[in-house]
Order: C-alpha cells, then structure tokens, then sequence
C-alpha cells in the first residue's frame, strides 16, 4: 500500500489550504472530502471578509478553492473517514471500506452540530457505528436504525437496507430516503439511544425501536471518537499556536481548531498545520 | 480627538484583513500603513498558496487586498507610529507629529530584519530616534547621523537637512539621497552606536562619525520599542491562539506574531485579532 507523507481530512478552506501548501513544499498528499468543496462553503449566502476577494458567493469561493487545486492537480478523494490510528511511527485511516496510510495526517473536518445523543458514546462500537460502509455486513440480515443528518445519510440507509433485513430511518434534517419495502422513515426525535450489553433499540417519545445496530450519520464526527487518545474541549481539538495536538505527528485547523467560525482563520490555519506537518516529517526523516 | 475603536498598524495581508472584518463587524477602525499595501507584498515573485488566488503575482495580490478595501470604504492612513503607550483605558499612538487614539490596537508591522545595532537599544531615547518627524526639532542647528533601510529613509533625511546642521546618511540599501549642502551619504557599513551618557557617534570600520542623533530608519520598528512593557520573544511578539498579547486589548497578527512568514497565515491571523478586539470592546462596552 502506498503510504502517503500527509493525510488531509477534509476538504473546506482549512484542509485546502493546507493541501495546497503540503504539495508545494513537495510532499505527497491525499486530501480526502467531498469532491466539489465542503457543502456547507458552497451554501454559503456571502463571503465578505476573505482578503483579496470581496463579496464573494459560497458558490464563488467554493469554485475559486477547487480551480486552485485543479492548477496544482490535486484531487479530491471522496470518502468518509471514520477512524484515525496512531500505529507509532505512522497513521492508519479507516475511510469507507478501505485503509489509507500517512506518515501525519491533518484534521480538517469542522465541527460536529450538536452533543452526542444519550448512549451515543457508550455504545459506539457495541451497536454504534458512524460507518455504514463499514459496518453494514456485520448486520446482514438484521434490523438496523440510521439517524441521518445530511443527504449522504440518505444514500447510506439505502445501500445498507439492501444488505440488513429492515432499516429504520430517523430524518435529523429534511433529506429523507423514499420509502420501499424494507425501508422506513419514521418521522420521531431520537432521545437516546438504549440497551444493556450492546445497543438494543432507538428511543423516543413515541416509544423504542429495536434493532442490532443504530448508524449515526453526520457531517463530521466528534473528533476525540475520530482519533482515540486525541486531547478534545468539548468540540474541539486542543491546539497550540502552531497547530499541533497532543498527538505526534497529527495537526488540526479550521473549526474543529475552535472559534472563530471563519473561512481566511481556516485557511490560515492550514497553512500553518502544513508547514507544522511537513517539519515533523522532515525531523522524522520521513518525507 | 476622535477616538476609533480599533487601530490597526501596518498594511499586509494581516492588517487589511483585520481591517475588513473589524469594519464588517460595525467598528470605527482606522488602518495606518503604506497607501498602496506594503512594499513587501507587492514585490513578491509570486504567491502560490493563498488559497482562492493561484499563482498571483505580488502587484496582483496587492491589487486585490486594496481593491477589497474599496468596495468596502477602507482608507489607509499613510503614517509612520513609532510608539504606541497603553493609557488604561484606551491606547495613544505616535503617528508621526501626530497623535491616533484608540481603545485596541492590532500590530500587524511585520518583523523588523536583523538585530538592533550595537548601542542602538541602549541610546533609544538619548541620542537614538525612530522618528525624523517627531524629533528632528530637537536637534535643529544640531548634526545628526541617518541609518537609512529603505526609499523613505531617504525623504526624511531630505526633510532633516532643511532642520539640523548636517546630515550624514549611512544607506544600508541600495536607496541613498542625492548629495547636497549639509547633506552627505557616507558609504561605510555602521558597526554601532557609540556615547556615554547619551548617543555621541556612529562607529564603522573606517572611525567614528560625531553626531547628537542617529535616526534609525527601518521599515518596521522592533515591537518591544514600539510598545512599552510588550512582551515578546526574540523579534516576535508572544500571543496566544486568539492573537492577544500581554497587555490588554493590544493584539498582533501575522509575520509579527511569529512564524511561519506567509500570506494566508497572517490574514487568517488578521481575522483572528479582528474578532478578539471586537471582543474586548464589547466586554469593556467601549464599542
């Protein structure tokens, strides 16, 4: 497998700009997130405050980050990572089905909306999963809950209920699959989620619903259950001024870094967690 | 006087950027620096990694920040501060004869190249200047020295010579005065600045040249000089991740605040230090 110098998860201003620096300093880079720029920059109404181009739509500055790494032929990998191991002198990303491997991996994914639901966080990887491409055969046959947060929730529910034998959707925003056969969309707020051992049912107001295993499919997922043993304040990664966690080798930037919310912080904080990278690997002699 | 809201103190990316979002965030802000951005950024080959901006040339770069400025009504005071003094409550900047208050101030002057001269530090005040403006009457009749780093070196010590005795110019670029009068350019490299009580010469391999003042006239003067009891380290000022310094409602970004020395950094550390002053002035209900 080729092991990359860097891993850029996330594909908003941070991870671009962090991208964009990492490969000009000539280390070999997989930037992995949507394919046509962070959703959520591209929705944005108006960009007034990102020097050097004013009153820019979220369309416009979106365009303008992916004709950037297009001049410097970076692509876009578009999966999900779900999973970041520290292997000692290297890091295994689980993203989708596959492993990538990076020598320093560069967190760029924003920030979570909202707290984990009740039992979210003690039965992840007991009936919790934020993977369904992952995760979805070792419930072949089963009956599973998807709590969707975005319109990829969506595609995910469908590709799993072709493989489990029920699933039961949970709309946290408007996108909702159609519903077919062993598809259901149940239109109730998740309170929790319940069980004894492993997780054992979704719960609400109306009641609870069983099943083996419940997806919780967000946009980004919290990064201290992102990296085990990575140092987190609430939502986001503890960082000093140069970008760095308290994992070796592993830098953060953008809004997972902290307040404030804004796309030229983000952006020049990817520079910074780059430039971070590249002198760890070069003090590592493995760039 | 009017007192603004926020200073902000240089013209680089940084302190545009700082300028922007402060003034979208419904600030008075004034922003003291070169009228065309600074000297430094137009003179860049080109910028590869500002994200948004490929492969731009200084002057393009340039163009940009001061066309953002415009479309927003944001002036560039051009003016020298050789001193910012923290009053309590509000700041007093020395801005050439004149004085700028304000209740924040951002430093965003870059970093000053190279150490203070031998003596320089220990004569600032007593026979060593930053100011021509400010100070040249107090030598009137009197024989001063210029240690010149840039083309306006050579404009003050032109103002000078219409003041003091003589002038002996020491050009440490390739920027000299024309000779004339009390006027003269010595090509000899300064090795320090010599005195008792008070600064009384240059010393260069070739002697000393007597004087009552020597102006030193760099692009930037180094933080700990320009503000009184700022805490720094080395030619950097020490800021934490939100950009403040030691002394209350003082921040600094960009090249200033440490390195790395690029572009996008130090926006993003505009933004920062913008955010964290408006902060301040709504806690302290000054703004």
């Amino acid at each position: 497998m080729e092991r990359y110098d860097i891993a850029v998860i996330g594909a908003g201003p941070a991870g671009v700009s962090a991208a964009i620096t990492a490969t000009i300093r000539n280390k070999s880079v997989v930037l992995i997130g949507s394919p046509k720029i962070s959703d959520k920059v591209r929705k944005a109404h108006r960009i007034d405050n990102y020097p050097g181009l004013p009153a820019a739509t979220g369309e416009q500055f979106a365009d303008a980050l992916k004709a950037h790494l297009d001049s410097l032929n970076i692509g876009i990998t578009e999966k999900r990572v779900s999973a970041v191991y520290a292997m000692g002198s290297f890091f295994s990303l689980q993203a989708d089905e596959d492993m990538i491997e990076a020598n320093a991996v560069i967190l760029a994914t924003g920030v979570t909306a909202g707290k984990p639901l009740p039992g979210e966080d003690k039965f992840l990887g007991r009936g919790v999963s934020y993977c369904a491409t992952c995760d979805a055969r070792l419930y072949a046959g089963r009956p599973v809950a998807v709590i969707g947060y975005n319109a990829e929730s969506v595609k995910e529910a469908e590709f799993l209920s072709e493989i489990v034998s029920e699933v039961e959707y949970f709309p946290m925003t408007g996108s909702a699959p159609e519903e077919r056969g062993n598809l259901k969309v149940i239109r109730e707020i998740p309170r929790g989620i319940t069980g004894g051992l492993k997780a054992s049912a979704v719960a609400t107001d109306a009641g609870e619903h069983p099943c083996d295993c419940v997806f919780v499919l967000r946009d980004a997922v919290a990064p201290d259950k992102l990296v085990p043993g990575l140092k987190t304040e609430g939502a986001h990664v503890v960082v000093d001024i140069s970008m760095k966690t308290n994992l070796p080798g592993l830098f953060a930037c953008g809004d997972i870094a902290g307040k404030p919310y804004q796309y030229i912080k983000a952006a020049g904080q990817g520079n910074i967690a780059a430039l971070s990278a590249v002198e760890y690997l070069d003090n590592n002699k493995k760039g």
